[in-house]
Formats: C-alpha cells, sequence, structure tokens
C-alpha cells in the first residue's frame, strides 16, 4: 500500500480548547489515523501573541498571528475556528468554506448570528460546517440529533447548556448562599468569565439553543424572537419556596414545537423542575440535555459542557469525521438538508401559545387588602392561583409573597407581570420563574 | 433535476420491531427523502405466516415467507435482519453482505456469536453491516462511542441494558415483592418472554456488553470469557440491606480497561450502586449507559432500551445512514477499521486484577462461633470485612450474615465462596453481589 496523502489541519485560535485539541489530537493520533486509513498532520495554529509561553509546545514555523493565513492556506484541508468572537472569526469561517474546506466550529455565538450565512456559503462553494463542539461540549448531541434520531421529530427538547450558571445554581441551593457571593467565588475559581453576563444572563444558553432548533426543525431562531432570561436575580429564598413545592431550579433552554399548529417556541430561563426529573439532579458545572422523539421516546445525555478536555473530545470528533467525509465521501452529513428540508419548518409561536405553571415571587407592603389586590390583577388575565406563601421580607414592613399559578401563557402573565409592577403596594420587581412540568 | 434513483429497503423478520419500522419509516418518508436527495422504497419483507393478520398493512406481493430471497435479491440495497435467532439470521445476513448489500441488525446475539464472520465477510465483499439496534434501543450509544467519542479511550463503560431485568428490580424494590411473584407479573404484562432466561440470567446483557466491547476495544468476548450472573436469587431483603448501606441494586454490564497493564475485563452482575449514581436511578424498562472516556470524562446516556418504537428509530437511523452511504460515498463509517487496529486490542484481565468492594449475604445455623468460621475463611483468602448484619433468617434455626467487604478481587472471593459452601454451618448458597464504586 502506498502512503496515504495527509490532511492538513489548522487550528484557528490556539487558547484552552485549542491547545486541548492539540494535545489529545498528538496523544491518539496512530489510533486515529489507523481507523481512518489516513494520515492527519496538526500543520498550523494561530495565536494572538507569538512570543507567550504555553503549556503545549509548538514548532515555531507553525504558528502565526493570522487566522486569515490559515483560512486561506489551499495546503490546510480542515480548519478548526476555535477563537470565538463573531467578527474576524466570521471571516475565518467563510473564507475556509469559500475554498471548499471543512470549517470545524466551537462557536455558538456565530452560528446563531450568521448560520444561514455559514451554510449557504459552505453549500455554494462545496464546504462543508461541523459543530459538535459547540453544544454540550464533550456531549455527542448534535450527532445524536442530525443522525442517531433521525427518524425523529421533536416535540420538546430541554435541558441544561452553560455550565457556569450551574454551577451557581448548584452552589446557591447547597450552601444557601446568595448569588452575589457565588459569582465572585466562580471568578476566583475560574468557572466564570471576569464579564459574567454572557453566562448568568442566558444569551450563551440562547446562542445554543439556537443551534440545536436549526438541527431539530431547521429554522434559524435569533436570541430576540426567544424568552431569554438570566439567573442573577434568584435568591437562596427561592430555592427554599421551591424545595418546599418539591422542585429545584435550573437555567434551562427549552425547545417546544407543536406538530399541530405548527408552532415553534424557543425560550432561555430559571425553570423549577421537580426533583425527581433527571435534569433537576445534574449537579455542578455538568450539562444535561433531554431529547423527546415521536418515535424514540425521551432519551437523555449528559456530560462535562465545556472546558479544554471536553470540548477537545467533540472538536476531535469532527474532524475525524471532516477526514472520512475528505477520504471517503459524503457520508452521513446531512446538515445542509436540514435546513432546505421544507416539511421541516415550523413558525414561532405566539406568547398566548407558550403555556406552563408560573412561580411568581413579590415583594410587598405589609399591609392588609395587598394580597386581595394582587389576587385581582391576576384573576383580571384570568391567571388562577395555585398556592399561596406569605413570611416577613428582609426590609421591616414588607411581607414576601410566593404564588404558584395553574397552567397559564406568556400573554397573560406579561400583562400580569406589568400590572403588579404598577401596584403602589409592589415594593420590588417581581420575580417570574416558569415551572417545567416535563418528564 | 432528474428523479433520483431508489434505494429499496427489505425487511426480514416482520414481527413488533420490524412493523415497526415499517410504520414510522412510512410516515416520516418524505422528510427523509428530502434530507438525504434519495428515494427510498419499502420494498419487501418476510414474515413466518403469510395468512396472519396484522396490524400495519402491507401489499401482498411485498410479502414472503423466505427471508433468504430478500438476502439474496439483488434490487435490494439494504437488508433489515429483524428476526432474531443466530442459525437463519446468520445465513440471512452473510448471503447479504457477500453481494455487497448493506445489512441493518438489531440481533445482539448474533453480534455476539458471530461477530468476527460477519465483520470478516462485509470487508470481503464490500458489504457493510450496521447495529444501532442492538444496544440500548433508542439511545444512540453505539454511534456515540464510535464516531461521537472517537477522540476518547475507555477506562469504563458500564450501564442498565436489559429493560426487562430492569423492570423487575425496580418493582421488587418498590413494592418490596419476592422476584418469583414480580417475574410472573412482567410475563402477564408482556415485560418478560415466557422463556425469561435469555433476559433474567444476564444472557441478553452479555450479549450487548459484547457488541459494545468490540466498539470500544476492538476484541470480541463472547460470554463464557465473562462474568454473567442474573437476577433471580436476589430478595427484598437485599434491596433493604442495600439500602441500609446506601445502595440501591442493578443489574450492570461493566467493561473496564486498565491501560497500563492492558487488561480488559467484561462482567454482568448485580451490582450495589450509590444511591446517588445517576444509574441508580433510572427504573422500569429505561437503559442506562455510563461511558468514561479519557479526553471527554464521562458522559451519561438514557432512554428506553426495547419496544416497537425505540427500537424502529434505531433501525431507521441505519437505514438512513446506509442511504448516506450508497448514496454519497462511504463517509465516517470507520467500523471495519476498529477492529482491525492493532494499538486498540487488550487481553481479558485475569480474575485476580478484577477488583471491587463485595456484599455477601449467607443463611448460617444460629449458633456460637459461626461468624467466626465465616470471618476466618475470608481472612484466609486477604478478604477484610467492612460491616456486619446479623439478623433473623426466614427458616427457624437460622439466621441471615450479611457483610461487606473493603477492596478484593474475583479470585479471592471465588475461593471464598467455595470454602463457605464447605462449610456445615452456611446454610443455603451464598449470595455474592459486586459494589460498584462508580461516579
Amino acid at each position: 500500500m502506498s502512503e496515504p496523502l495527509p490532511l492538513n489541519i489548522g487550528l484557528c485560535g490556539f487558547g484552552t480548547v485549542g491547545q486541548g485539541v492539540w494535545k489529545h489530537l498528538s496523544a491518539n493520533l496512530a489510533e486515529l489515523e489507523s481507523r481512518l486509513g489516513a494520515k492527519l498532520v496538526l500543520a498550523r495554529a494561530s495565536v494572538r501573541d507569538l512570543k507567550k509561553k504555553r503549556a503545549i509546545k509548538v514548532p515555531a514555523k507553525a504558528l502565526t498571528d493570522d487566522p486569515m493565513s490559515i483560512a486561506t492556506d489551499p495546503s490546510i484541508q480542515i480548519v478548526c475556528e476555535l477563537m470565538g468572537g463573531t467578527t474576524l472569526a466570521r471571516q475565518v469561517t467563510l473564507a475556509a468554506l469559500r475554498r471548499g474546506a471543512v470549517v470545524v466550529s466551537a462557536n455558538k455565538a456565530l452560528i446563531c448570528e450568521h448560520g444561514p450565512e455559514i451554510i449557504a456559503t459552505a453549500q455554494r462553494h462545496g464546504g462543508h460546517f461541523f459543530f459538535e463542539a459547540s453544544v454540550a461540549g464533550g456531549i455527542p448531541i448534535i450527532k445524536a440529533l442530525r443522525e442517531g434520531l433521525v427518524a425523529n421529530r421533536f416535540p420538546r427538547i430541554y435541558g441544561i447548556l452553560n455550565g457556569t450558571c450551574n454551577y451557581i445554581l448548584t452552589q446557591m441551593e447547597e450552601r444557601d448562599a446568595p448569588y452575589a457571593a457565588v459569582l465572585a467565588e466562580a471568578k476566583r475559581l475560574g468557572y466564570a468569565e471576569a464579564d459574567e453576563s454572557l453566562d448568568v444572563d442566558g444569551w450563551d444558553t440562547a446562542h445554543k439553543a439556537s443551534v440545536l432548533t436549526w438541527l431539530a426543525h431547521g429554522v434559524w431562531v435569533k436570541t430576540d424572537q426567544m424568552i431569554v432570561e438570566g439567573i442573577s436575580r434568584i435568591t437562596p429564598a427561592d430555592f427554599k419556596n421551591a424545595a418546599m413545592l418539591g422542585f429545584g431550579i435550573k437555567l434551562l433552554a427549552i425547545i417546544t414545537r407543536d406538530f399541530a399548529r405548527n408552532e415553534i417556541s424557543v425560550r432561555v430561563h430559571p425553570t423549577l423542575l421537580p426533583e425527581g426529573n433527571v435534569v433537576a439532579n445534574v449537579s455542578g458545572v455538568f450539562n444535561a440535555v433531554s431529547v423527546t422523539g415521536d418515535v424514540v421516546g425521551t432519551t437523555f445525555y449528559s456530560g462535562r459542557g465545556a472546558g479544554q478536555d471536553a470540548t477537545a473530545s467533540a472538536v476531535i470528533s469532527d474532524i475525524v469525521d471532516a477526514a472520512a467525509l475528505l477520504k471517503h465521501g459524503k457520508g452521513a452529513h446531512l446538515l445542509g438538508e436540514v435546513a432546505a428540508s421544507p416539511r421541516n419548518r415550523g413558525r414561532l409561536a405566539p406568547p398566548e401559545s407558550i403555556r406552563s405553571r408560573y412561580y411568581l415571587r413579590l415583594t410587598v407592603k405589609d399591609q392588609p387588602g395587598v394580597l386581595a389586590r394582587v389576587a385581582s390583577v391576576m384573576a383580571k388575565q384570568q391567571v388562577s392561583i395555585a398556592s399561596v406563601i406569605q413570611s416577613p421580607a428582609d426590609q421591616p414592613g414588607a411581607a414576601s409573597l410566593v404564588l404558584t399559578t395553574h397552567e397559564s401563557n406568556e400573554r397573560a402573565m406579561g400583562a400580569t407581570l406589568r400590572q403588579l409592577r404598577a401596584l403602589a403596594a409592589v415594593l420590588d420587581q417581581p420575580v417570574l420563574l416558569r415551572i417545567g412540568d416535563f418528564e
């Protein structure tokens, strides 16, 4: 047998993930090459600062500070975009796809913002775009949705997609600690970024929800078309109230589709989950996804959602798929055709179609008649109260009012919130959490 | 665009699973064809009795009672072997592979017994063998191991692979009911076969463990090279004892590899799992698999492991992969090369390398000195006792002795059991369960 032609791999971005890919791919290279019947060469990597010392040693001539030079290098068949951001990352991705290369991406923000352009560019120029690492780190959820569960349509997909938020919520619950203190500690430990808003305000989860929605339903949903709420207003008291009612609290992405109405809803918000729910029991930095298919029923996936090693595992699986594709032909990568399938399209659900039970925490003046006024506002919106817990609030002269509702919808609850805010007796911004009655 | 050539599918076997495949593939055909850019035709199905009435209506001319006529039909590119058994199923599989067809199989017993011959035949004749439905039903665990986690080597894979056993154990635990009563009920409800031994004695789980071992480590392990123990000797008292110690009991397949020694062990036995363990919390007919990879860490998968719909979901995903392969080229199907990769091989671990803590329940004569004799036997084998619970046994004049050990190994415990059986004071066969100290 003659020596197979090498497949050259370029890494645009050589931070935590890039170095993880280099390390683990190098360690398992012989094994992977033997499986593929192809030679894989880690040819080039781009860094911000050529002089910086790194844990992973790379030949100096393989390094560049210009990622575009890798994207446009005709000898590089597989370009991994691991820089993050959406400006230079977009340019690098499009440039590589335009010359027919395979791009492997971990960049959910980029996909969420520029997915249609990226896929169209890949299709026009014969390039390919792989993104297993963009959602849920090392859990092969993209492959499961795209290939393993291809026989299914998906009435519901939900899960924990941001390890930072899950770490913070788990710590708050276990240690009865306030949000700000846990966040500060998470920053010290490196579990949260200096600018935490991408994580804690739900945007990172929303980007990943967008990727999953496209895979499952063939539609691109941007973050401004979703409900996106973060975790910063949750208090230890919310955990105690939820526990009293039999729930835990998780930041979830929830993607549902009503096939009868052909309506899709995508939302990211803290959710009360029944204590026995398997997603409710996923703690710390772990991610978890529950996928309900119309044929298979509900399947569940969990694992590390971020970090050098888990993300590298996903990137390397895409590199191997890319190598198999380049060596053996197009194979099972049905990617482009997902979005192209017209039957697969749905429209966004209006707020009145997005139904759930709700948990509402109000800080109110501790005086007669307040509960009556609150209840009257809710009754006007046809929101039916299921339970009430009243307790003294931290402020003197104030009470905490925790209400749960029977099933209602986003339109009614939106109107309820607006009217409650207008009541003189309601002191702080109300905290509204959804209750997830999921199996 | 011209009409694409149709890909013809033949189903050998048209029982529960075959009819499920026909039903769900028909329902989603337009969607799948649009994704694939290929036309799929459910062309033929073989049945045992042509006259039997069936829920799924199929044109009479598509039916045959001769599965070999489908296996050898040159117009059928994708042959699904859904008959079960290992004689005719083997002939059908080999005949289809010899003419270069793709065989989609749900037959773990066949793969376990004849895997090397099947894979060699596929490689020799350019056929392909897909088997997602053979393990864990609708959970895409084969694809996860083969593709999604390709960057990893696997120090440990374990899980619940037989829904019948998990149903029986869950019922015994929840209802404090004896094995025989729960088994009888499971038969009435259709959750257990008339001949239950394939399930409850662990053989079905062992077949699946063999498939996973080959995928993960490239070696074929037959059931007589494994420890295989079933669930029939577990009693409600075992559940109570385990709960007192903080454990649940599950029938697990456990596949471990020590990469330093290059030793693989494959075993199937009831296992005490810590109550917080995610696998311990999977109830009823569900399956669950925990996969620890050297790069990704531990990922977890659960879902329905059997039944018409879940199995059909897996078979259809293989049909779609097969269609993509036939239409677009070989793709990411690295199957044959797994076994061919010499670095991936390991040898079977000797009993002294298979280490765990143990739970031992003895029924002994209730007389002085018995515990001393038991302890002395264990000490001679260097088995160190961690805890003892003594309670009255059901038989008059007898006591139940439940011991847990510190870490020991299969050789020492095997010798211990033999010597305990020889003691006059030990009345019944000892019950030995392993303790799984897994995350």
